[in-house]
């Protein structure tokens, strides 16, 4: 089994802890470790260090250079561009296939946060050897414990049950993040997971399912393929991803695929997706706060205060976060959280792109 | 005329652009300049460089530097410590007395706001006119707009109405902050006159009035003016303010005298106490708010938002006030502003002195 992991994500929004320059992998948004450690070390047990692909953006390798002690330098692969997840896959998995034709692998964002992590390796080598067994898709469905409007859901055919001795299901749908009404009637129905980003099959198998779903695509892989180890490989790489048009492996390979099975994760998972799902998987204190660095609350409760390189003082508020990165100071309404990309947006456009 | 501006105020309201090493004299609060300069512009056309004196603390000297070009070093006069405005105002009168024992003298604190300086001119030149006609103190009352429970009031008689060709007024009772059922009352009944804490007297007027109603105090005075020109002046002003109390000209000398008139300034003033009051004060745009330095606002209202040295971004909120210098920043409800003292007295206990 190998795991590829997708870390070429820039995300505005964590900003100010985001930036152009520091993406939210490399943030310790919970937890001590950044969210690319955490990863790794969550993968590094399963698939041995070995067996660790990075993938990212060619922009980004200063940063990466922190893990380059951990992971063999040829494990890292870098897209010239960002043209979403289908693509990046399809370059893992030739790069995989080369030396390994009937590699396995378990692709996964970098900037997650997953807890319980014995349930979550349970699922992955349960998905590694359902997708070693059969020419299938095995994707993670998180078990939802609440109408979240912000996930992808999968709605799993409760009538199957065990394949090869894995507790899996036959994926029926895809669907895309639901209004709240939606959301309720997915969690009360028992058979919709959220898509956790975390798929497991063989290189070969996803590499066949481009061929059929995405061909120019398929083109230009193999044009990579044909590339590789050769003087002309950055050239040819930088080509096919000026041409190639931007596509998730969700709409472009699952929703379009029969043969997906689905482990059912039991496991507390959370895309890191706002400030507020931030404070709300965070250990809060009596006020319901959550505060870190240096920081004084008088009258304040229900909020996420974090200073890094200074302080900050909130005073008389309810239900805010406040994000101070030295000079650079976010202010936000707990519940507005998710368009805190609206202000890196406002930033740009009134010249002030360096705070961004 | 002698204008002695009372500028030893350390405040603790403006934190953060206040500091213990800035105090709120040395903000430029409203308007480009300070407001020291913007005090020292008011009577400087009135009473000419030659007749302005400085009182302010003696670990202030570095900071009143930049001003020696301008008024002659032996007219700052310092304080070794803060002990109210009856000492401070005391000490400034011996020393005018000292070249002038006719001296009649404008008092004034630094850091206020006084917008229509023309009428504001016309009111000290009338009550200097009569502080220099009669033994008699003179204090500037401000026609209230609205029931202000920050500001001390004065009663008049509204009988009055001329002496010596001034329109004044002889003022009945001195009275403190009223809650908000008196201040309407006060409003209402139209002879009340917020106290706008400038007096005009004669030098002479104030040091007799101190020897009777403030004794210990004028004990002290005196063993300054002995000392006055020699080389153990300062030793003797250290020693008299250690031993003397903290009291105010209001509480000590204006409450218990019965002669005082009162000149009705309908001036715009404002002793500037809070980030509120400045947010009250100031310029506003189309959404209510003030904004200045590098800012982003989206979708919020009626909020003073200030960034010195870095950005800042708020989003969602309503009726808040965001100040930032360099990394330190202070978020605060609109109606708290008054309390930013209780920020100032944690960040101590909590060891956080360095941003104090």
């Amino acid at each position: 089994l190998y795991a590829v992991i997708m870390a070429g994500g820039s995300g505005t929004r964590f900003w100010p802890r985001s930036r152009e320059s520091k993406s939210k992998q490399f943030l310790n948004i919970i937890g001590k470790k950044t969210l690319i450690e955490q990863t790794l070390d969550r993968f590094t047990p399963l698939v041995g260090r070995e067996n660790l692909y990075i993938v990212a953006k060619s922009g980004q390798k200063a940063q990466f250079r922190q893990f380059t002690g951990r992971i063999p330098r040829s494990h890292f692969i870098y897209e010239p561009m960002g043209k979403d997840t289908a693509p990046c896959i399809g370059l893992a998995a030739v790069i995989l296939q080369r030396s390994d034709p009937d590699a396995v692998m378990a692709v996964t964002p970098a900037d997650h946060l997953i807890l319980d992590l014995p349930r979550f390796r349970k699922s992955i080598l349960a998905a590694g050897q359902l997708a070693r067994e059969e020419d299938t898709f095995v994707t993670l469905g998180i078990v939802p414990d609440r109408p979240a409007t912000g996930y992808g859901y999968i709605q799993i055919d409760g009538g199957q049950g065990s394949f090869y001795g894995v507790e899996a299901f036959r994926v029926k749908t895809f669907a895309e993040k639901p209004n709240v009404e939606t959301a309720r009637s997915f969690l009360e129905s028992g058979d919709f997971l959220w898509n956790s980003g975390i798929f497991v099959f063989r290189a070969s198998v996803y590499l066949k399912a481009v061929e059929e779903h995405l061909p120019d695509l398929y083109d230009g892989l193999c044009e990579i393929r044909e590339a590789l180890d050769k003087p002309e490989y950055p050239r040819a790489v930088q080509r096919v991803y000026k041409q190639i048009r931007s596509i998730s492996i969700d709409f472009g390979i699952m929703e379009k695929t029969s043969n997906v099975l689905c482990v059912r994760g039991d496991f507390r998972w959370s895309d890191l997706g706002s400030w507020e799902q931030v404070h709300k998987l965070s250990e809060k204190d009596g006020q319901g706060n959550v505060v870190s660095g240096d920081a004084v609350l008088v009258d304040t409760t229900q909020s996420y205060v974090r200073s890094d390189g200074g302080v900050v003082a909130v005073l008389g508020l309810d239900r805010v976060v406040v994000v101070q990165e030295d000079n650079v100071t976010l202010v936000c309404r707990m519940d507005r959280t998710e368009d805190v990309k609206q202000v890196v947006e406002r930033l740009k456009r009134k010249k002030l792109d360096s705070y961004t």
